[in-house]
């Protein structure tokens, strides 16, 4: 069985790092398929999926993480391309891909209790993502 | 087909790389699905799923760039909210996601003769770990 | 439903970055599962697969921004192991894992207009490379 879903957010980029737990655990809840995997997968090559103790602490500290791994200020090639201003967000996003897969038992996500599945904007720029939240499972 | 299991792994902490290609392989050789994808999921936010040739000095290699990339010793904002010590171990834990997805065919995983299946353990002491196996296929 | 086929490329090493979406798109075309999931495995442990603007430029950028997470010129642990001079190699993969999974609905991959899949050869020679194309839906 698979089931398939859209989830919409609206970022601020720059780094911008927002939970999307509750929209994923609602769409679970509803769903008819009760045990399997749930993928969930950004279109757009600046953005990213992963899982955080969400707080606005540690928040802080993955953007300067990912800062010292790709600093915005740093001068891109890619700039050479378009003229766009945002090699760091597609750096950032190649190196962190665009998904992540998670097991669900009885309609709920096998996460831990301080770990929420967070969506990564690293644009330079606010944005419209769409994520693809795809249920297989029986 | 879905078929479910977990594995329970104590760490060390800091870092603690583990083989747990022994723990998969035995699981898939003993599963009725025989082609298909399995899923490994560590629940928490301060572990990872990876590959790796696992020998000593490469496990050496790869904690030295993950301490280059997320220090033990930084000062992080993470302090602040809970006085936990372990900012690095969540920044390594988010940048690396907690978990992978790895072909098999006829009951045996498609690794690389020198690859296998780790768990990483970022966070700053000893832990026991449950590593959520997810099989599908036919 | 799940689908098997096998992608072949042959890389010239040093962390070459090749677009594979032709092929992908190939596969999942000719494909009777029309939704679901397809996920994409490299063999070994010098390799990734992620999605990336494919444009020379921004390929350059990547590569630099991993010489700096794992130079080639640093001094590795694992020589003292086997003399293999590929220490970055091994690293890069092992923070950047194997494999990737993503959506399909009508037997498109649902990637940005501007995100193609890539397959990154870190190994410090030239390469065939083996990924596993595993398909799964209705």
């Amino acid at each position: 069985m698979i089931d398939s879903h859209t989830i919409r957010v609206n970022t601020r980029g720059h780094c911008d790092i927002i939970n999307i737990t509750p929209q994923i655990e609602g769409i679970l809840s509803k769903s008819k398929i009760e045990d399997g995997l749930v993928n969930l997968f950004v279109s757009g090559s600046t953005a990213s999926i992963s899982t955080i103790e969400y707080e606005p602490n540690l928040v802080r500290d993955v953007e300067e993480a990912l800062e010292k791994i790709a600093p915005e200020d740093k001068k891109y090639h890619h700039r050479e391309t378009w003229h766009d201003d945002n090699g760091f967000s597609h750096v950032r996003a190649t190196l962190m891909k665009p998904g992540i897969t998670i097991p669900f038992r009885d309609k709920k996500p096998l996460l831990g209790t301080w770990q929420q599945v967070v969506l990564l904007d690293f644009d330079n720029r606010s944005r419209e993502r769409e994520i693809t939240v795809t249920i297989m499972g029986d």
